[in-house]
């Protein structure tokens, strides 16, 4: 990886990290998610829509993805009753006392 | 700022992005939000708390974060109906189709 900084300090575009927050419908949606953390995107997802469908696969998805969130050295947890963060490698979930 | 790449790539202790999520329960918070976001730390906020006792307050408290994310170079845009998510600069919200 080169990291390329600019006179101001802030990231060239290549180095810019992108927080995409959507709705998990189905199984089949998680090797793009994977694709996207791996693109140094981090991924809100709302589980709802495929918890009120099919809670096996939500529960398969959700193992699926902190595997691959552990392998990779990103993060990952819940927010809230709705919602889970997946984070690349650089960004951590704060769990601490606010 | 100085970027210090380990072997590896990743960034360093000095360099990680936290993701910090959290219900905002007074417009008294604000300061240390800014604070948080100023400091490399992406926001989740939960904003239905506040909502719930003062509508006013939130308006306020909105458009408060907006003109100082815009001031940064970060970013500020709504995930669903009851949160809102603060970026620090280098941190971008997907708005795109996916």
């Amino acid at each position: 990886m080169t990291q390329v900084i600019t006179k101001k300090g802030n990231r060239t575009k290549d180095e810019m990290i992108y927080l995409k927050a959507f709705p998990l419908r189905t199984i089949e949606e998680i090797p793009k998610i994977k694709d996207d953390v791996s693109n140094k995107m981090i991924i809100i997802l709302r589980v709802t829509p495929l918890a009120q469908k099919n809670v096996e696969d939500l529960k398969e998805a959700i193992e699926d993805l902190y595997d691959f969130s552990t392998s990779i050295g990103g993060d990952i947890a819940r927010l809230g009753e709705e919602r889970v963060a997946i984070t690349p490698p650089g960004v951590k979930i704060w769990r601490g006392l606010v």
